[in-house]
């Protein structure tokens, strides 16, 4: 009888639709202190809790390692090290499950500040009818910074109310601006669309210099990484009115502290990391894992493989 | 030396872009107290002041009457009565001007629902960091009431955000339902949306039975007009939750009075008559009335006049 590989998971709370693993893997679940002692002996690792950071501290150097790593995440700066990188240990994501969701949530806040419906639910506490005049969203312009799947389809989004749209990526190619014209985009757009993967090239790229070439009519939206936004830069550009408003799902510390100012800044809306996430998120990121695993296990080459040293999954 | 046609304006601000009609018009301008006085005297009438329902109350039975009234609205159930019905007097309305920004708002307001923005501005003011899931817009349904230029284009944008629609009309034809399906549409729908004319068909359509036919997950949009809807049934449906949520853009009584039971309704959002208008919007009315007028001068035949005894501009 063949041994079956062991499936090491980290999480919080269990995963759905690993039953169908039942015969196929010997599962076991550990939480972050745990993670250490356990990773040198599992087979494939499965960060469900993609909060944590653990992976990244308990990654061993050397010895036996994991020869699959699965984050059920889009974003894999959490997992990432340079012993992680420098393995050859897989690491896969789950490319595919976030995007038309986030495109949805991006498209909503668009519209939402477009309409001044924020200020229409604070009149309305106050039973105040106060006539207001919204924006058009069609023929308006989007930079949607992040090529991947995420932008893509907040770029398919925007462009179906009418918006024009411009995507910044890593490298330049067809319908796809490289980081040179970044500035010049950003500088002519009505939305600024955070949506890049976390990576040195990415790391702080809204700073003080980036919010002050934006119109003061701008209104800029990170549904990426925290850490892609300066968050005192972005303060002192809505306290000076550098931009008209913004609205972060990300943040560098999550959750936010209660008494981060950010919580209170005029012009801004703070939400907690939900743009990716609908009703039934959890089952889709439990079957997507569960295809891979048998792919995996039948010896068959992986999906969603990303590339560890640029830090996400390569595309078109 | 050719008699100029007096032009009555019926305005509370004077409307722009009518200064192109020196030397092409006599411009009276009047209030609602000096209608009636004045009516006889003009050969065109503008509703510029289109909350009056100054006109109905003072359009002359018999005798000399303006042989054309343009409303800046796309509804004309606040001027329309029998007499005027029964007049030669061609009655024209803003048809196109308003399509495209209600359309946004709905989307705004669907979007906004889905991802359940509201509460995560509520839980913003309390510094509370709650993840919640929202939903997928794209495969949800939506139930159009209204077959004119606004609820053509509220079908288009939601179909473009992936929602699958239904449009119902007075007049069964290809692409629209007819009132015999209205039930059953309205009973799969996700969102229901009235963007009807007022008129004795559609008066009191969203009634407690129809209230009482739809899904508990149902939200109920009015951007059309507050008579549409039974405001009662509409606040008995979402006390006992047969619906999840409404908005109204419009009330049988606007502005919505401070004591008004409907600004604290949970599950309502309340907003100032305002799905239509977006910045330029009076430029924009102003502009279209100036070309018809153009045209009324000229002897030409008038774009989008009404149907005076449908209450509507018949289209496809």
């Amino acid at each position: 009888m063949r041994t079956l590989p062991t499936l090491l998971v980290l999480d919080a709370e269990p995963p759905p639709r690993l039953g169908r693993l039942t015969g196929h893997a010997r599962i076991v679940h550990t939480d972050a202190a745990g993670l250490a002692e356990r990773l040198p002996r599992a087979d494939a690792l499965l960060v469900w809790d993609f909060t944590s950071h653990a992976v990244r501290e308990a990654w061993p150097g050397q010895g036996a390692r994991p020869a699959w790593v699965h984050t059920a995440s889009a974003g894999v700066d959490h997992l990432m090290c340079p012993e992680l990188a420098a393995s050859d240990t897989v690491v896969t994501n789950a490319r595919g499950i976030f995007d038309q969701p986030i495109a949805e949530y991006v498209a909503a806040l668009v519209l939402t500040v477009a309409k001044d419906l924020p200020r229409t639910l604070e009149l309305q506490r106050e039973r105040v009818w106060r006539h207001r005049e919204g924006r058009r969203v069609a023929g308006t312009r989007a930079c949607v910074v992040g090529s991947g799947p995420i932008g893509r389809a907040i770029v398919r989004t925007l462009k179906a109310l009418g918006v024009t749209t411009a995507l910044v990526g890593r490298v330049p190619r067809t319908g796809v601006y490289g980081p040179a014209d970044l500035d010049r985009l950003v500088s002519r757009a009505d939305w600024v669309i955070a949506a890049a993967p976390l990576t040195e090239q990415t790391y702080g790229m809204f700073d003080t210099r980036r919010f002050g070439v934006m119109q003061p009519s701008a209104f800029f939206v990170n549904v990426g990484r925290g850490q892609l936004v300066d968050e005192d830069a972005l303060a002192h550009a809505l306290a000076h009115r550098w931009i008209a408003g913004a609205a972060l799902d990300v943040f560098t510390t999550e959750p936010l502290p209660e008494d981060s100012p950010l919580w209170g800044l005029p012009g801004l809306i703070v939400s907690p990391h939900m743009s990716g996430d609908t009703v039934g998120w959890r089952d889709e990121l439990g079957v997507q894992f569960v295809e891979l695993y048998e792919r995996w296990a039948a010896g068959r080459s992986l999906v969603n493989v990303v590339d560890k040293k640029r830090g996400y999954v390569p595309g078109h």
